[in-house]
């Protein structure tokens, strides 16, 4: 949450923000949710949007790795932040609300299998699930409502990976959040929809994915917790870019690289990094940010992929652009996506490195130290170092907060 | 348009609306736009889920028959209206959003043609995009603007025909609306999406069907419209039960049917019809618009298949009840979606016809005085007499209507 927090307040100073927030304050109205870094307030379906969107822009935001890439937070914790203005919640509930929305989210990704590779972006897709079920719990509706609750953010589900690369990418994970607020104050208030939204004959599982798995929605319920397979990201990019990322930092650090001379730079990586981060030429810094080439070219130049490494001047700088048309990517169905190989060719002598876990990886996590470090980076320049310290330690004690309104005032 | 604002009048006094205007007057600010018939405004994103909702609740708005089964006016209407509250926009500018918003829906739906077989509830998923375009052409964004209005709208659409029979059937069109209008308003201020949103290679004809067909989008653009292949229904229930309604009515006017003596209805229909409305014992009245059953036999026992027939109690009425369960329908593939056959078994006599196309459908339209009946019947019980009827003469003459704003007035 403390990771999400940063996300969320470095976000809104994104470019992309500006945009959404012109429009969701012309047309929003009642002062009842917090924009964060915002000092102002839009009502309870708005401020999710913007919240949402921000905490996932700078696609530097923690991801699931438990066999989807969801990146639950965002829609999750931006539609259960609104609600925690509506009346008083203590940590301990907003906790409990979080995990049981995450786990929604994830475990109906796990009943279909077949919905990523089938161009959908889970975190507009089970963002909006796992947005409706946190906020349907926070405001402790019963079983059945639940499951209302459940169906009616089923329903709103959407977001395309063909929008990659533009505003529309974090813009899902605002309008999940949103949706799944949406969900749970019609459910509360007797608004009915399927009672197998999800396993039923045109459910979720089968209409979202070539191959339904239905009973991965109730294996181990209760006793395996998928918030517990969450990684968090050191880099401000797509999270299968990671090992590349670390493959060029550590070459850089173990040689001593002059980027003038470097000729070739070889990495072999999963299917997937092609895939979904195969843009030679990214335009823009949104587009960058899934670019093979891009990602390996910044990190060699200046040892960082964060904020700055992903920006529209950055995407356009002669420098990288030389450098990142020397980036050959080569697919290896036998290397995992938190894998990767990587040589890169100076004056002919050849420097190699294999990345066995990306840093942030449930296998290879960071540490709490780099956690504390990166949200003081991300929250200091938006609330000041005193307000961002402050969040921290609430967030550190959240299951003893009497009122989570506190943590939102400091966030404002 | 005046079909439709008939019904969304009358849809607007249906029991589902109550929860969600209980919501949005909670959440929704601003006093931008007219919810119709109940004297109140609501935001310029919140106005267009309850008309939408309110269009399309009773199943008994217009339906596009050309490929598709869209109900494209709710989204499509209930997004322009609320623009058309923000500033001046004359008929003439209304109409010509609403032809090429229906457009863009359509068209999309024709692009991707496994997409109602595939368990998408079309007037959800293709109505954002209806909405989307039609709302980007009301705000005269030019054609870059528009394509990204496209992609913004089509990348929040959604609606799961797991959900027919509950309230969030119709609530897919009001969603839809309210994502036209949030994807309008974002292009306008330079948000922006992917410029291949439907043919590209995640796009939506690929990724909503299983079978892709983008030429679809353009063969005969702009000599074709696709507005003109819309039908009206004289019966508030899904469209695919008009034919076997026709019939019922039409062997009572013929025959003098003693209900009480009838052994057997025996309907053959298209195969669409099992599927979609063969719901055997409907417990409400939103699910009993999706039963064959029923429906044939309220239209035998009334003579009628409008708003009254298809309430919570109608749905338990023990008379209903009783007779539905004489009912049996067999899937002919031979037949078309317009075309039944029905054969009523009385006291050992048999009574047959068929329907060769069901009345509202494009080879049989309602006539004007139908139509006229229809939305006073709807309208009046609402807005009053006088009101209706001025809402008629302006609607008739709306190509020469210098301000839209003069008709919502009359239906607030």
């Amino acid at each position: 949450m403390l990771d999400w927090l940063g996300c969320a307040l470095a976000g809104n100073r994104h470019p992309t923000l500006d945009h959404l927030l012109a429009v969701l304050q012309e047309a929003g109205g009642k002062s009842q949710a917090t924009v964060f870094g915002h000092g102002l307030k839009l009502g309870f379906l708005d401020a999710p949007i913007d919240n949402g969107q921000a905490g996932h822009v700078l696609d530097y935001d923690d991801t699931h790795m438990g066999g989807t890439l969801l990146h639950a937070s965002s829609p999750t914790l931006a539609a259960l932040f609104a609600l925690a203005e509506r009346e008083l919640m203590t940590g301990a509930e907003f906790l409990l609300a979080y995990a049981v929305g995450f786990e929604a989210g994830v475990r109906t990704g796990q009943s279909a299998p077949g919905h990523h590779k089938g161009g959908w972006h889970l975190t507009g897709t089970l963002g909006s699930i796992a947005a409706g079920v946190a906020a349907g719990k926070l405001l402790g509706l019963d079983g059945k409502r639940l499951a209302h609750a459940m169906a009616i953010a089923a329903t709103q589900s959407a977001g395309m990976q063909q929008n990659r690369g533009t505003m529309c990418k974090s813009f899902h994970a605002g309008k999940a959040a949103s949706s799944g607020v949406l969900a749970a104050l019609l459910a509360e208030r007797g608004f009915d929809g399927s009672l197998e939204i999800i396993e039923g004959k045109r459910g979720y599982c089968r209409i979202y994915s070539d191959v339904a798995a239905p009973q991965a929605l109730t294996d181990e319920l209760g006793s395996r917790w998928e918030i517990t397979r969450n990684g968090h990201k050191p880099y401000a990019c797509g999270v299968v870019l990671h090992p590349v990322i670390d493959a060029m930092i550590a070459i850089r650090s173990q040689a001593n690289i002059d980027c003038a001379r470097v000729e070739a730079i070889d990495v072999r990586v999963n299917p997937l990094v092609i895939s979904i981060t195969g843009v030679e030429e990214p335009a823009t810094g949104l587009q960058s940010k899934f670019s093979v080439y891009h990602s390996a070219a910044v990190a060699l130049i200046d040892g960082a992929a964060r904020i700055p490494q992903y920006t529209d001047e950055r995407a356009s700088d002669p420098a990288v652009i030389a450098m990142r048309r020397k980036v050959k990517a080569t697919a290896d169905k036998s290397l995992g996506i938190d894998q990767a190989e990587a040589v890169i060719t100076v004056d002919g002598s050849r420097h190699r490195t294999f990345i066995e876990h990306a840093t942030g990886t449930v296998a290879n996590p960071m540490s709490e130290m780099a956690l504390d470090a990166k949200f003081m980076a991300n929250a200091e320049p938006v609330i000041g170092r005193d307000r961002a310290q402050r969040v921290r330690d609430l967030v550190r004690g959240l299951d003893r907060l009497a009122d989570v309104r506190e943590l939102i005032g400091l966030c404002a």
